[in-house]
């Protein structure tokens, strides 16, 4: 059955280590729960001074900026993106997230199911 | 390494037989490309009076609703959908999405790569 629900009525899970991870809210919108069988679409909001860890993984990210200006961080240095832009991570490359404005950044990200922690 | 681009510097592809589907545009924003691996990340645009073909196949969609109003069709009826709105269909679903305001309804549909007709 077709299964349709608002991001926003989605509890998040934060992460913070106030080292390696600030900041950082995900909402997992589809996934095993919804049956998903291959990948799944995970919301992040990242607040002022906030980023993801700069890490690496066997898994790619298919990312899509929905609001507010971040920078996608790679091994060699950092982009600047809004809102419309695209973001593919190959896997095993090394990535960072960071939001670079005054306000809330947030972006979809996919990965395949073994990608997400739930 | 890491790609990044705008949706608007994609081209589309439309889709039109005024029948079955009506204004509709895909932009292919990652997929093989790209090198990706797994899933593709499509943006699409119906336009005033447009709608998608309804239709199943044996792969799923995870959708998320960027800008405008729709509805989510399935064999038991419409479900109105705006921005922040999510919509799982399983495979070999019937669906299918259409445009029902007065402005260009906006969507990303992540598919499996064997669900992409490029």
């Amino acid at each position: 059955m077709i299964q349709i629900g608002h991001s926003r009525d989605v509890a998040p899970h934060a992460y913070n280590d106030a080292k390696t991870v600030r900041h950082v809210e995900k909402r997992l919108l589809v996934g095993p729960k919804q049956g998903a069988p291959n990948f799944a679409m995970r919301r992040f909001t990242i607040g002022v001074g906030g980023h993801t860890p700069r890490h690496n993984h066997p898994w790619e990210h298919e990312v899509y900026i929905l609001a507010g200006r971040g920078e996608a961080r790679s091994a060699d240095g950092g982009t600047p993106v809004g809102p419309g832009d695209f973001v593919f991570v190959p896997p095993n490359d090394e990535h960072q997230f960071a939001n670079v404005s005054d306000a809330p950044f947030e972006f979809l990200c996919m990965v395949p199911l073994e990608g997400d922690d739930g």
